[in-house]
């Protein structure tokens, strides 16, 4: 933790540069300039630079370089100065220079720190590349050339929601995988029958490959939830400027900087319809909190079932055991405890907090900016960073190793009284009531009791309550409807 | 509110009813039964009865009127016994016999109670249709016939999803007419300039319709948000009985119940495709939950900017006038507040909760079933409802009354130092620097100033800074993308 | 639900009044004036009046009453006057005029409108016990009378805690009598002994009435720290009128009506130190939502560890019953299921979701004055309200009737590999490790296998692992702490 | 970002350790074992170890030297092996090891995992302290030895509760200091006048002076909320041992462990009543969130009116300005926002965030234990860390640079008609409310309209209604108050 965070003071050679408040010493040896340095002295809170978010860093560059392109295109930047500035962006979309970008990510002034540092950084290597000195900006200058048609209200949106796309892969591809194991688990037991409970009371059979499949349903719903936001993420406002009017900006700029990211990047990159809403909009981030929220609560809702599925061995459910990792117990020996499960749900619980969190800044914006996006893209590219690392966890060292009980489980499945809904269609509601009760009461099962108190033949009554017919049944129900 | 509620003790002539519990008397002129009458005495929290949402006991008779069809169809119910339970289906979908839903909107059971007041109320009203005495359930059955392959677990959650459909129905209407007010008042002020403000700070010039233009996109956002929504409700679980293995129900049922339903609500509702997954899937939920949320998140933008730029009269912003509605103070003489946006603002907060809530109850399901979408479903039709009033009268009581001061934002755009950022194209990004700031510490307007200090001509500088001209060229780009 | 409330159009007799706005007719027979009127027009979003808070209603009137008196000990009201006022003031104390404040509880105005209405009934009211008709503002006049000394910045608050302490009243209550339900189970099961569980892996041994006793302490420290809160809601700002610095108030008045508040209520009120910053400060607000949700943790735990005791009857934990209260399903037959934890658990989500709306309320304060007060005392009426019927609820319908199944209990004690625990510290560790690891694997007890393994005598063993000498041993100790 | 986190393979030399799940080598050059080891293996989500938290580390080192200490008091560890690990906890006390703390902060096993490696790391220095080999752990026994009479369940609460305290001091500390900034900055504006707004509309005048003390304020009460806090986490539970029975504990031990802490620390330490009820208690967390919530939301009351304050300089309410810490936007020229006071707001939503995340965890405790208290004193820590950093960042760099506009008070405080209420007592609201409207509407100050329209001398005019007789009244009123 970073309690105290003091900036290092500055030592060693320096350059010397100014802005409106007036004018700092700057580290001789680093691409950044007086802006980015005055922010490194102003935020201290979090202790985590912006470098500790890679993607931002890289979509900032990415960003930066389509406009380059695009004032290159229409006329507004020279070609050697285009060449360079794009030069310098390319290394930074590379993975180089990272550590140039060292602003708190908890940062006022609504990502301008960020937007200045990638300006400077972008200036001075572009100087370097060119043959200048850094700082030396009166042939390639961060606000003039770089920055040239832009604002941080427009690029610093857009390079965070190129961000996001870019920490949404492999959260989906991940979430992809974990169904897939799910699914594999199931398949496994697509005939092993077992007891369904419904408000923890014993209801009727199903089988353990259905239940693995639920998860495995949600997790691809997820996996199609998070194709379905990355269009939301597509619309940005490049050329909108300052509060959406476009002062500044070529009336060309807009068209011509959508279109070079969009070729740049791959993607259907759209421009906002309307270019001030968009400046405040924050629709399109708390989907993504929504998204990643319902995924935790489908990740939850497994590791809960889990632990409950696991609990015992002697004085639980035992239906299935996950896989042992440590010892449980620094007391209790040969205790060993559903760890991996119980590290997803905190994963979760640390999500629904990410969600307040967005919310609370996406909802104070006020009038023509929204200040906080900051925070909205720190806890969104942390939440998905720890749900994607949680399902690599989930996935490597719990649910791939599950075994299941298939005795306990069909032994279950017998002794259940709500079995004899089996029988309603043809004795009633009322009559089984009398045979689940006697049931339950005698510690029968539904199969002995209803031989006695019904007319019905024994091969009827087998193929209604026989835990071996179900498991034929169901298990040809579930192979059917997930091929 | 209903402190110590307790349930009024049955007077006058009853009739006796049985369950697996036991017996119990049930007054004689109602037409629930056991169940009903059970779950009256045992939930006593909020006092709100089911018939408080009206639009889901509609449902819930929708529901049972296109499994009664379905049963009909494939021969599980006679033909004499599916009209009468049909025409009991419709004599509550058309608003009668409400008052007969009197269990508390918070109960346990995951619905059941709902689902056996329903079918006891249908069974009952369907008796006296075909000539039978009410409790006479040899001919038609509650459970047997009424809740024909059927459970609660299946019924409810459809009749839930159609009742939030009902719901959205009239939100998105007030939704799309509140943006046509702002919309409205856009236009009538599409030429008139103002400041725009970045971090509560002077910016750049635009115009009150490009404002109000801005809440209008928002809300029509909202809208198709909305209808984006609309379709998650409408995959449902009929046939999937207790836990979604279909327990009971013949084989056929589950098309023919969803096609009926499809046919009677002219919906196009298609059976889920895991019926297991779908049991205890709550994204429906969330995803409305989000979507209402997302709505309260731009409805209190408009709300706090319109507080904010209402400001003064004298020592605020004054940018406009909400229209006047009460005495603003007991004290303060002739002191109005803006009381409209103030009520808006607490609606939602209160969605805010709302979504608590609701992330709480779907993330606590257990295994194969969530017993918690009560308290889910009461939220959201409640939430809703306050939403839609709170448009409702938003529209009405404030934004079609607002009147901007023209003057003052044209004298404030005039003022702004940072609308010399109009200049950077021409000088650079530091000359402007010097210029603003000589404008801001003189008091002077950045064309006053930049009229001395640039060789730019007089006819581009006031193209460039002066508000008639500005108003001009934002009011044309306005009109032409909102065209 | 209220879906587009329309206030009632005034019909019948009226009298005309004015305000700041205009003139308004007022229906004849109500004792509100032109401002409640105005307010029952603007506001139309819960369609709940002030009138469902009774105990708001009833604490404002002390308010005023003790200002009345305030104002005629400083010379302020005429004996006469302040005597009709008071009249007033008690009889609406006593629970009469309630029906005369329908201003919807989603006020916007910062409780303007509830002060408003206070002060025009009792004005009316007042009027009419001197004799005079209502409307004759001469010679009692809502404002300069009722309001004297007053504003609704100081008054309405005052009110909203004095109804607080009023409603938290019984909620203490109902949490000290759950509290004495569990203990009184407790005390039934004192020597029951049954397995501890950790992480749902079987634990070492605990008695029931420990776990129960543990129900009753978290209740305890409930009671305690609702104790602890009401203190908070005892500073109060009267005499500070519109922001804070007394404008219109004589120097006197505060300690007077400080001092009049105190003796009618029979609290130690004070006057807050710094009225400025009492102006704004929520604290209290939100104490009492974190009391109450803390309340709601503990509730949700009890519940929850119930539903999962009574998991089963066959397939799961099946430790104890909680009371058969209802048929559980309307599909397998003689199901019952833990409804009434299961409501409990709602009302806890709802209380969750109360703490946001509070939260968001309370940090949304501009400069002077938080305008969403209304919004906070709903919710914490609402949620006080629902937790307290909800306790009655479970313990009358649940914790009383719950009885425990000591066998299985006792059977699970002795199966708990864990239990090798007791042999730490007699053989170490690692070798009771291999004890707990051979019991796990051959299903034998521990007592079993250690009488084999170690050379420990077969009484020691007995005492360490014998379910008879542990439930002796845990019960003393129960008792000791607990007496 | 962590994405991907692989644990690092284990190379050069290595020891062979086992536990009840097998074997595995451990590097030999580290001080922890095998329970570490695999540790560091199974949770990879967040990349944070243990080691972020010192204040964690270091008291979970004081934990075990208090329980050593009574171990050796009560005779259950020898003399020469108890002073091993006493130094060895010294030693981590002092500092020293903390990279022996490797575990990632959101780890399952309810902190087993933090206790395991405590253990190991001091038994390991215990032994080469003594002499010994790391590793020869049939001298000094992680288990047997360190963790004698102790478990995770009982141990890992307190040094929890411990780290929490550490951290509440310099959160405490910087509360107070920056409530002296706000003090000092009031002292200094006592007397100069401004308008105080409700509902953001002009109200009556004030001081600065009170506006400075009320955040002064805020921030005392806060200071002592987090004095009264830290009780609630003395209250610990030792010699509970697994799940508060006691099982392998001597009953000495809780006495004796619980008075050796309480000398160590300093601190008024006690054992918990009801040690069953403790294990799951998670009343202190929730109350530690709460109060660092509460203290949020002052925070942000601050942040937002200075901000409101601040804006402009033209456009907005510029009664004050808040110091420049940097060029505002990297397109308007010489724009300046108040970056300081937006980072300040960003911490308190993360803040909100963090009491989601408590209230999620400390909510799903289930039975004899609540799993997840690693994921909640990460939050609080994390959280408490941010609340520190952004008060030294705001007294710092804004509060201690703060001017007042004093003129523009004045200004402000003359011309809103609301001041026309100092006129109430003497000509009556209603005859009040007609000159403040005359006032509105002509544009003229009430003193001036009063002048005219009453017969009011006009010393008692300018005593109630000028701004230096004001500025005079208000700041000696200011002044008293505060001193």
């Amino acid at each position: 933790m970073n309690t105290y965070i003091k900036p290092a003071p500055v030592t060693g050679p320096t350059r010397l540069e100014h802005d409106c408040i007036g004018e700092l010493e700057v580290p001789a040896n680093v691409y950044w300039g007086i802006h980015t340095q005055r922010a490194i002295g102003n935020f201290t809170v979090s202790g985590l630079p912006d470098s500790s978010h890679p993607q931002l860093v890289r979509a900032y560059a990415t960003v930066k370089r389509a406009c380059a392109e695009a004032n290159e295109e229409i006329g507004l930047l020279p070609h050697d100065k285009a060449r360079a500035i794009v030069a310098a962006c390319q290394e930074i979309e590379s993975g180089k220079l990272l550590d140039q970008f060292p602003v708190d990510v908890l940062q006022g002034g609504a990502g301008t720190s960020t937007n200045m540092n990638a300006n400077e950084v972008i200036a001075n290597r572009a100087l370097e590349i060119a043959g200048h000195q850094r700082g030396d900006y009166h042939y390639i200058h961060p606000n003039d050339d770089v920055n040239h048609s832009q604002s941080t209200n427009d690029t610093y949106p857009a390079a965070c929601k190129l961000a996001l796309i870019d920490a949404i892969g492999p959260l989906a591809e991940e979430t992809r995988k974990l169904a897939q194991s799910f699914h594999d688990l199931a398949d496994r037991h697509a005939d092993d029958v077992t007891i369904g409970r419904t408000q923890l009371q014993d209801a009727v059979p199903m089988t353990y490959g259905q239940e693995f499949h639920a998860f495995a349903s949600f997790l691809k719903a997820d996996t199609a939830a998070l194709e379905r936001v990355v269009p939301l993420l597509m619309s940005l406002n490049l050329g909108a400027t300052a509060i959406g009017t476009g002062i500044c900006a070529d009336l060309r700029f807009r068209k011509a900087a959508t279109e070079h990211l969009a070729r740049i990047t791959g993607l259907p990159i759209t421009a906002a319809p309307d270019p001030i809403a968009a400046m405040t909009d924050m629709s399109a981030y708390i989907a993504v909190s929504q998204t990643a929220k319902n995924l935790a609560i489908h990740l939850k809702k497994a590791a809960d079932d889990l632990r409950l599925l696991n609990s015992g061995p002697h004085d639980g459910f035992n239906d299935l055991n996950v896989p042992p990792r440590q010892a449980g117990s620094s007391i209790m020996p040969g205790k060993v405890n559903p760890v991996i499960p119980e590290c997803v749900d905190q994963v979760c619980f640390r999500v629904f907090g990410m969600d307040t969190t967005v919310t609370w800044a996406a909802s104070e914006g006020q009038l023509q900016l929204n200040a906080f996006d900051p925070v909205i893209i720190h806890e969104l590219l942390k939440g998905i960073d720890l749900l994607t690392n949680a399902m690599v966890m989930f996935r490597e060292r719990c649910v791939e190793g599950i075994t299941v009980n298939k005795e306990i489980g069909r032994r279950y499945a017998a002794s259940s009284p709500s079995i004899s809904a089996a029988l309603n269609p043809l004795i009633g509601y009322e009559r089984s009531v009398d045979i689940a009760k006697e049931a339950a009461e005698s510690g029968r099962t539904v199969r002995e009791v209803a031989g006695e108190r019904t007319d019905l033949p024994a091969e009827q009554l087998d193929e209604l309550l026989d835990t071996t017919a179900l498991a034929r049944r169901l298990g040809q129900t579930c192979r059917e409807r997930q091929a």
